[in-house]
């Protein structure tokens, strides 16, 4: 584990962008997340600086021998700028909680960005494993052997009653967080997107944006997500998201044969006009980016245009604020924010 | 003088869209129209066919020794179809009027469609000279000679009171209409357009689109002509509206300078969005091609975009739906147009 500037990170694309695994065409990624505490310390919100304290060195020192975090990368929030932690926010490598001030708060990345851990958010441990395509098994393997790797190591805030203690009580029990990231252009062309997040509702999973919690909905991406994590074991509840996005995926996938059959000159014309915008564009908000964007990852999943998808996912990163900032070495305004993200769009679109 | 195809026009561009002449970086044309009649002839619309049969030998035999025309092609508009007489329509060389039923109407038109001549249309000759640019004085002078040629041969029904006589009081006395094209892209963008608008109606002048009487200003183009004939000479006429249109050509540049100074990147923006539309759609209507490529020509005039004015000149024609189906050689439904219209788009701009 070693301790770096963020900047390593701007040359690299983590697993989860790489645009394989299963269902990539439709799924982007697949994210778990456990939320743990430690046994006799105070939630971190309610804690004294010194008991923060405590529980950073506590596992600073577990996760130390982990194996998966040997080639990590240490950062301490308070060391880190505001354009760095954004940097890290907008990578979904730690959440708005920790970037927020607070002493004591640090995240660790492992290697191409798969698994990473915030330490001192809500809850003292935040354990995190995000993968490509539909991979949720694989994911929740991987959380749950460094999970038990820590677990023999620290003693957690467990009860047998509730499972889990966390900060908050929609985490207690199980503390899994399970949730994939979709790629739904037909469902909401055809209106039908609306029908699904409302059955999606009912059956306890909740609907967010491409930028996580707190965000709407943008370039039809949708992470959907358990709402439930108590009286469920991990399997039900990854057995359940499983049934839910295999229904969804169905559902995108027959959008498109039947639409493209019907409508395929208006979607051609749709994918073209999109890249003919994002190949000439001079000034682009990140909304219309990422609109634009959406249809032309549209475009090479029905086959309309040929462009490499891992340069596209790229993108959409890349067009946040921070990271254009980062890339261009200094503080951008807005305007000068929407003037780089066009040439970067530019440029990098072949 | 010879009897021929219309089919013959389809490769050419007529000298006023050129892109050449005074001012034609927001002139496109400048065009005189006289309107004549035969004394002892009813107007066309109160005549039995027998004497409309007449008016057009008399008209013929009269025209075809005027050298203007010895390479002319003359039309009969009953031997043409539907779509010939569209296209012709649509190359401003004959008016709604002609299209329209009815016996022994005819065109002439003359070498680059610089002059033409329309033959039992309301009037019973309608003489038009169409330049590039700013050329209304050398467009008047060459429908004088040809005039007086006519005059020579022809008895024309004239008042020494009233002038000229023809069949709709608005263009009693000189028959003359005088009217420029111009494009004013910045006027419109800056919404001055509506003040010049109403200060040339004010001075008895009428501003018309691109598209001719009837039409709606689009693209950004509009055709200035005077309103009055009756009571001042032919050089008042065209001295006052080459008046009008030097204060109008003024307005655009200064609004071209000031405005590209202070908006340079979104002018740029929106002219490299126009060509990227233009170069990617798939299905594009007629009212919104004509806007992009209003865009693209702004784009050429600002020397934002380097491309040819002729070619941009030559696709307004070209993109309209006679045109399209002649290119196509053959009926097309709205649809079908919106399609190959995009396609000649995406050819022909380099």
């Amino acid at each position: 584990m070693k301790k770096s500037n963020v900047d390593i990170l701007l040359n690299q694309l983590g697993a989860w962008l790489q645009g394989t695994g299963e269902y990539s065409d439709i799924v982007i990624s697949s994210r778990i997340r456990f939320a743990r505490n430690l046994k006799g310390f105070p939630f971190y919100h309610w804690a004294s600086d010194k008991k923060r304290e405590e529980v950073y060195f506590k596992v600073k020192e577990a996760i130390g021998n982990i194996p998966d975090f040997q080639n990590g990368i240490w950062m301490d929030m308070v060391e880190l700028n505001e354009l760095d932690r954004y940097f890290l926010l907008e990578r979904h490598l730690i959440s708005k909680e920790l970037t927020e001030k607070g002493a004591h708060k640090a995240s660790l990345i492992g290697d191409r960005e798969i698994v990473s851990v915030m330490v001192n958010e809500e809850d003292h441990i935040r354990l995190q494993v995000l993968e490509s395509g539909l991979s949720l098994l694989q994911a929740i393997d991987i959380a749950r052997r460094i999970d038990n790797e820590l677990a023999q190591k620290l003693d957690y805030a467990f009860s047998y009653e509730w499972g889990y203690l966390t900060a908050c009580p929609t985490n207690t029990g199980t503390g899994l967080r399970a949730s994939v990231m979709l790629h739904l252009p037909l469902l909401v062309l055809t209106k039908q997107i609306t029908n699904v997040i409302n059955t999606i509702a009912k059956l306890s999973f909740t609907t967010r944006g491409f930028y996580g919690e707190g965000t709407e909905a943008s370039g039809n991406f949708f992470q959907i997500s358990n709402q439930v994590t108590l009286g469920r074991s991990e399997e039900e509840i990854v057995e359940n998201l499983l049934k839910v996005i295999s229904q969804v995926i169905n559902y995108e996938r027959s959008a498109r044969e039947k639409f493209y059959k019907q409508e395929k000159l208006s979607l051609e014309d749709q994918v073209f006009r999109s890249y003919g915008m994002l190949k000439n564009s001079r000034v682009v908000t990140s909304k219309e980016a990422i609109e634009l964007l959406s249809n032309l990852r549209m475009g090479i999943d029905l086959g309309i245009i040929d462009i490499d998808i891992k340069q596209m996912n790229e993108l959409f990163l890349l067009i946040q604020p921070a990271h254009l900032q980062k890339l261009e070495g200094r503080k951008l305004n807005s305007k000068e924010r929407d003037i780089k993200r066009a040439e970067l769009i530019r440029n990098r679109i072949k």
